[in-house]
């Protein structure tokens, strides 16, 4: 989980500034350094058939695109820039969505253009194979009959849903384009629930930490759960945004009977945001309890040191006093001297204790 | 009251991921493990007649909802699933809602459909056989002349609802299908009043404790609650917007003249809210004071420890001079150096006292 | 003032869930048991003549709003639900509007329906003959011609409103009913600020307090007076709401022309609720400074106790020294070594002033 | 400074319940006692001339408002009620906001009415004279043709104004009454400035003290200025929401064209308002970094303590050890005892020392 | 960075009164004391050619922008406020945008005006050449085939646009005015991402520190730079708003197809602001670990002082009993009484070890 964090965080830093000085129109890629190849798949299907295949040239897009079946481009891998602008260009893609396709730093975003829409999330997900949780940036052109998906790597993301292609199972065949769009996303969204788990795990250990066992770094444990809530969350939020407001639009893309799936993604946006706002205002008050705890123990430490302190003070006084060289000193010469020295120990002894109960100290 | 949060907590957690890698469309059922049958009840009723039977075959439903009475589908337990999509079927509803009565977690939330409103929220009351706070979800569909109602368990929520229908009692006889549907859902809030009261009775005690008797768990103990008010709203407020949806909404299925009725719903649902918001901004500053209060008896406690150590190391200091083996010791001779020393150690006490008491330290 | 608070959360929460199993539209009266007769009042008047009278039978009510001249109907104590739902049938006032009415614990709201106005909020008052602050629930139905006016107690409220109708002074005589429920309402927004004035002197006293003498107790008066403030802002806040609605809205039973009169108690309840909102700001303000001023104060008991401990802990070690009884101890020989002792002494004290001095301790 | 903050807090809240047994048409003036003479100053003025004249009798100032130039009539003391009345009564002005001129209490505001603009804000500004920050209520009634300005003082506020008008430098001579009530509110804020200039040099001073040497009142005086800023915004922010109501009005008596000069004074309340809120922002940062210093300083006092007494106590065991009487004592005989202690001694210093470097004390 | 804070505010606050008693037509330019020469640049391109001269004589601006191809007039320096005047009049702009223009503490916005559109926001960058963090604000004057640019120095801001200009790279030559002005607002708003790029480096460094090696000026460093993000968010949060207005809003001078690029500009200063307040929230989280820290290492030196103090306390009053010089001790003359004390000490040294490993102490 740590490692999410901090591939985030770093490779947002990283590229802030990165273009800053390229002229904006020329595309670049702003990402990691990758080197497998970039895979160009095409799924043509509808009712009644399915074909898949790997392209090479370009223009074969451009062909199945244009038939009356939905026709589905997944482009893998992003990194060689000037095969993605090629094919965006076949779409009449404009050239700011390509710029924000090759930068994997996009926020989250749904942006409505004349012949087509332009969809950017974040896929985040648990990767069995590197053992660690990892982000990646998912850009969607939807066309009437089209839809085109660039992801950065290999992910898992879309193979469920290709298999369900191909089985047919479901309604999922005899549906249109933005049906697929519902799909993608709603399979997005999932995967964050699977890492709000984790991290709700996490919560609830903590929380029995904070209770029971607290110690030294239990508050960065807390503040370093609390910070993944952010970035989950700064992902979550813009995308409820925007199928909120594709929710209410009146995009020709999307038909007004798949409307009502789109609202099942929002709402699940809505509960995931929910759950870790919920999280949060828990770790806020485990904050609180941290600190409580702490100062109790300091309370706890300080009683016992007022007790020792003021039980052994005055006695070490009285043997101080009993430990004086006078010449003259009657106490020292009465043969019961000891025992009543003994007899002030104890009284004093009694009486802290007294006065120690009563103001409860323990 | 704690086994509400935990209760909640955790089957919420359950769920999130738990569909993720399912098919979207195919009904599930998302929720604990039962075995009880369900029932599915038909009450059709007007303002001069009832009948009131169990039904085996589904298809009687279909048949009673045609008619000009008012028909009440009542189906218990939904974990039969595909029982719940035979039903839902018959009524044309469409396959996210049927997803959505099945998901026992679904947030409270209204929607309008052409031929039906879909409803579903979460009952929360207190059993008295298992003497602890149980949630089930109820959903409804609200139809023209009739309102089919899924709830998990056979909670006691239309117990009273029923026997008015019976004893005719009131005007519900005498009212369509939206007015059986505000009396579910009035119903349903006032339960939430019953356990903000108990939450309130918490409260009272706790802020009892915080003032005069606050110990090391009293800080757990207001988060605790301030948690349980946290899951209380987490249900209300979804709620109160969705009821505010349909105040202003111009549904065709709630008759005008009805939506005084949920506007009282909603009036209650903001009453609710209120109180729990101003228990929480209680709970806060409870927190405030017990902070204060620890934060005094520290003080007090480091006061006792300074006076005893300002009046004590001056005495032993003064002990040990005179303990000294000097060979050459002026006052050790003196046949008065003894009474010296008392004299000495009481001006430092009297010192001492005055100055403390300058101080106002006590 | 702890009054207030008292009765007010109490009578709140005895509430909630009073009415929980009561089927909703049967008529109870939710509130403090009382007593006292109920009394109907008519006071019908134009700009010639005023009438006053009590009466008994309540069809007379019936009669006199028909008149072309203002009829003010005021019920004192509606304890007797009975007989208010009478007349409230008498003007066809709807039943969730007659439960609203004896439903002592009504938010404060402004409601319009077809042919008359609803309007209900808290009278607050300092009672002389209790010697305490009181709280009341004044329901107001506006008619064409007529106004009925509910409220709890035989409170001051609307003496001097009467007594101005008798004298004719103002234009009062000359204006419609819903100049006199703007009377009505600026007369209890007006107690607001009475109550207002008097939480400002309790403010007052405790910046006072804060700043130059704050005790242990100083933290639980800040929070007391907080809370009350609360308690007023929660029924200012929802009159603030409801006139702002009536400002804008077009009812047709406010004249244009006398919306600004609303218009003018809508600035009168922003202001309350400006003052109340700078009152809270000061007292979290204040708190932080009792904190502050309690952690300054140990700061300082902890610098006492260090300088104790700093000076006189090595003066004991020096004492130890010259008190032990090595056989062969030079310096206890020699002749100069008590001088040489305290030279020490006073070595140490000087090197530890020097110190503390440059610390800036003292 | 603290003057400012007195005079308003106190007046403010004398005034909250002055008027509540008052009818409320009665015209009253609510304001601090005054004995000068109320002055009404007439200038009348187009591109042209320019007359300017004091009357007595009211009625001139109805004949020169009906002149095609532009009549500024500026009243001067508002405490004879009984004049204002009559000057407000020539121009048909409501009842309320005669009363609104007369209570100078009031809430900035601006209200449009059938033929004239109300405008109410406050001047605060630094008096010469008196030495200290003075406020005082401007209320405008801007016509067709002509300004009335009510003001409490004879301030300088205008002075500038009437100098220009006479010297006929700027367009002010060529433009409409609507741009003379934009040089005064103009002027207004433009007072707000100075005065936020003097709370910004005490804001660098207080960063100054909170950085290199707080003492027990750095944090009373943190929130001293906190309270000034409180007081600024809460005139300053209601001016803002009053010219943005203007700026998107379409009053009739603002010529579209002038717009543009209200816009340029409400960006300038913005800036104001932001000005305000980062200092806010900074005070309750120096607040955290006066915590943290002290805190820190606690610190440092417990560790000088815990040294001393970690490297004394057993030193002054060891001494306790051989100041002990037995009889049989090998160690008090062995001739090299006295140095083996200093050994011993030693040992523990230096351990002891070892010990805190490596916890890094010192 | 630090030079970058102390520059804004203060230059900020000398600025807010600094023409409060001047008239508000007259053009005074409100900035630093410069004495470069003032310099007028014309480029004047289109798809084919491009011309670029410095003018001396302001009318040749004139003639230049009235051509079909555009016309990019770049004023440098605005301190000489009459020649700024003169340009401006020459295109009709308003006074109080050319008061706006010359007073360099402008608060960034985009107005309308009938012939053009006024921009004025500010440009923050790193000064190779000074080695410190710059402000200098840019004002447009947008028209139908010119852009007006004003900046305060000769920053490097334009040069990379002039560039390009020349070469004709990317379509910048083919488009319209508005295209220049897009191309200008993008390349100030990557320079902001520079700038929190290099805030970012600061805010992980302190992340580190706080973490691992806290020390007394860790909490001074990061108000430090959480006051830095508070300037730049001072500078984006309005330019964001501005930008959205443009998106929106239907200008007629920002043709439809340039609104994306526009909208684009919107999103970084989108993900800038939103950089900024997770470095924001981060920084509050470190000081709340920062306190957490300290509070930690207090419990800590409390403790050891407690343990040291427990132990050795006993035993002083141990040696202290057997140090006393009563003629009667029995224990004294014990020959194994030496002994029997260190079984004592070892017994309470090991009973003091046992108690504070219960207590997990340490």
């Amino acid at each position: 989980m740590a490692r999410l964090k901090k591939k985030i965080l770093t490779s947002n830093r990283k590229r802030l500034s990165a273009k800053s000085h390229l002229p904006s129109e020329s595309m670049v890629y702003v990402g990691e350094e990758r080197t497998e190849k970039m895979v160009v798949k095409i799924i043509n299907y509808d009712g009644n058939k399915l074909e898949e295949l790997n392209v090479d040239d370009i223009n074969t897009c451009k062909i199945y695109s244009e038939k009356d079946s939905i026709t589905w481009i997944s482009v893998t891998g992003i990194h060689e820039a000037s095969k993605v602008e090629e094919i965006c260009n076949l779409f009449n893609v404009h050239p700011l969505v390509q710029e924000d396709i090759l930068n994997t730093q996009q926020r989250t975003k749904i942006e409505e253009f004349d012949n087509y829409l332009f969809v950017t999330f974040k896929n985040i997900f648990y990767s069995d194979i590197n053992k660690s949780v990892e982000t990646e940036q998912i850009s969607i052109i939807l066309g009437k009959n089209y839809l085109i998906s660039f992801q950065e790597t290999d992910s898992q993301l879309f193979n469920e849903i290709i298999r369900r292609l191909h089985t047919a199972k479901g309604s999922i065949r005899t549906k249109k384009a933005d049906y697929l769009l519902y799909k993608i996303m709603d399979t997005a969204v999932d995967q964050y629930f699977v890492l709000i788990d984790k991290i709700g795990d996490l919560v609830e250990d903590i929380e029995e930490e904070t209770m029971h066992y607290p110690d030294n770094h239990t508050s960065f444990k807390i503040q370093g759960i609390k910070k993944e809530l952010m970035i989950l969350s700064k992902h979550i939020l813009p995308m409820r945004e925007a199928l909120n407001k594709l929710d209410s639009g009146n995009s020709e893309l999307i038909e007004e009977k798949s409307i009502n799936y789109f609202r099942d993604v929002y709402d699940h946006t809505y509960q995931a945001y929910d759950t870790i706002e919920n999280h949060k205002s828990l770790l806020n008050d485990l904050m609180n309890i941290y600190f409580t705890t702490m100062s109790n123990r300091l309370n706890m430490v300080m009683k016992v040191l007022t007790i020792i302190s003021t039980i052994f003070m005055p006695l070490s006084f009285l043997t101080g006093v009993f430990g004086m060289n006078f010449k003259y000193f009657p106490a020292l010469n009465n043969p019961n001297g000891y025992y009543y020295f003994w007899g002030l120990t104890i009284l004093v002894v009694l009486g802290m204790m007294v006065y120690f109960k009563r103001k409860k100290w323990f």
